[in-house]
């Protein structure tokens, strides 16, 4: 069963060096959602080969332009390929009225419904509990209110052991996945859980902090994460522009990987000042080994 | 002096077979002005190496998303370059509002003044009366207020026939090239202006009606420019889709540039349903021979 994180953009502020703004797809299991949508994102959808009218939920981050400008244009292009299906939107104080304030304007009604959720920003929150994820808020701190996402498989049924299914009725296989043992009618131990089944696979989970200057008070929240993407705007040098401007450097990204133990780091939101990369990678690296660059087309998977 | 139109994209509703949303920038002598802003122009300004900076005066036909969704981005964009010099644009009633709708919640103060001219969209009206060229808006017929744009270059000074300049002083010459004889104290006839002078170049002119269904009411104001963009979404076999969405066909298209006399025509627009446009100019050209697809890339000159 998949869970990858698919790269279509991870650029700041303006396009630069080839470079998109920032979004991601992001396939678990069956399901497709999206985080953060910039400028061209449908385009970088189609140059990777991503369906559009697959996506069930998308989660803004915050308003800044380089999160989110993509989102009506996307938003439009479902509706003239004649999307039916909901579609689950989160996202800041503002972003309805602004979508609303367009349809307004082109005199249009979507041919598909928009749950709206508003972000609260301030605190940790779920925001999605569904049969085979959640998704909860990471408080973040930047300019204007932010927030990242935190994104959970949810336990999943404990694996049956091949050689002794024939032995099973469809009733015994429910309460042997749930691992419980199965019973006789007089309350006896009829099959022990362990001799039929195997661990469940395990749960996976990613984290997405994007835009935020460098904040501990979000390591509790991705602790031992399988994928922590964390944006590395600067390098450590540009530490005072880091600041100034709501951002996190490379090193420091590496540190709240390293203290949150997280699987793997990926750093992205990209500095137009960096035609090259490298150097953020290495930085980072130097704190987190396990550390690669999101860059637009990569896929990153979480085995189970 | 140049006269060129570059197109950036023009492709209908959504980007589709590598096709990108309208937008164009003019080179008329040193100015640069845009018409029209889809999604990822400022990604297509770089790509055709198109300054933004050198924008002066954006004009904005209408809000539906594949004429403006680029805009934000490119605001933003100058902004993040430090741009100081004002910028002029005007579009439709409600452009304004959802720019700082945006600006808002984005927290940013832009770091140039935008003038904003609202278009009024029911009658032709002079919105530009600049040192080089004016601009008159051309009222479309279209599912909401749509308004397209004529620029004309400002009369031309005369010119001077270059073996006879010796004999003249600045004065001389600068009554001369309003078309002037040039005469003594007494007022007895010193230069005779054609003695000294050859004609003015012309002023060349260019017309952009999009979107909009056929409409002959804008034959008085397009009559005889240089170059005519109209859209030409569909094939006439189309004919009653165009309709119904307030477009019109490339047949229609070749119609309005044969009565109105133009110099050439160009059509955009077009479908996604067309992945193939060849049948489109052929159909537009059957009307009027000298026509041409504005397809992304293209660069067409008026000649002086």
């Amino acid at each position: 069963m998949s869970f990858e994180v698919h790269i279509l953009g991870s650029n700041s502020a303006a396009p630069a060096h080839g470079r998109h703004h920032t979004s991601q797809v992001l396939r678990i299991q069956d399901m497709q959602i999206m985080i953060d949508c910039g400028e061209a994102t449908q385009l970088q959808m189609k140059r990777y080969g991503l369906r559009k009218n697959r996506l069930s939920h998308i989660f803004i981050s915050h308003l800044h332009g380089d999160h989110f400008l993509g989102l009506m244009g996307l938003l439009s292009t479902m509706h003239l390929n004649g999307r039916k299906t909901a579609l689950y939107l989160y996202g800041p104080v503002g972003l309805s009225e602004i979508i609303q304030l367009h349809l307004k304007y082109a005199n249009t009604r979507l041919s598909y419904p928009i749950h709206f959720q508003e972000l609260k920003g301030d605190q940790s929150e779920l925001i999605l509990d569904h049969p085979k994820i959640t998704v909860q808020t990471i408080p973040l701190q930047h300019r204007i209110p932010c927030t990242g996402f935190l994104i959970k498989e949810k336990p999943k049924p404990k694996r049956l052991k091949k050689e002794r299914v024939s032995e099973l009725r469809v009733r015994d296989i429910n309460i042997l996945k749930k691992g419980e043992d199965v019973l006789d009618e007089s309350g006896n131990l009829k099959f022990k859980n362990t001799d039929y089944t195997l661990p469940a696979k395990k749960s996976r989970s990613y984290a997405y902090c994007s835009d935020t200057k460098y904040n501990e008070d979000i390591i509790p929240l991705v602790k031992e994460v399988d994928l922590l993407y964390h944006e590395g705007t600067f390098l450590h040098d540009n530490l005072e522009r880091a600041e100034s401007t709501f951002h996190t450097t490379a090193k420091q990204a590496g540190i709240i990987a390293q203290k949150a133990n997280v699987g793997q780091l990926l750093i992205g939101h990209f500095s137009n000042r960096y035609k090259e990369l490298q150097p953020l990678l290495e930085e980072a690296q130097k704190e987190f080994a396990n550390t690669a660059l999101a860059e637009e087309g990569k896929v990153f998977t979480i085995e189970e």
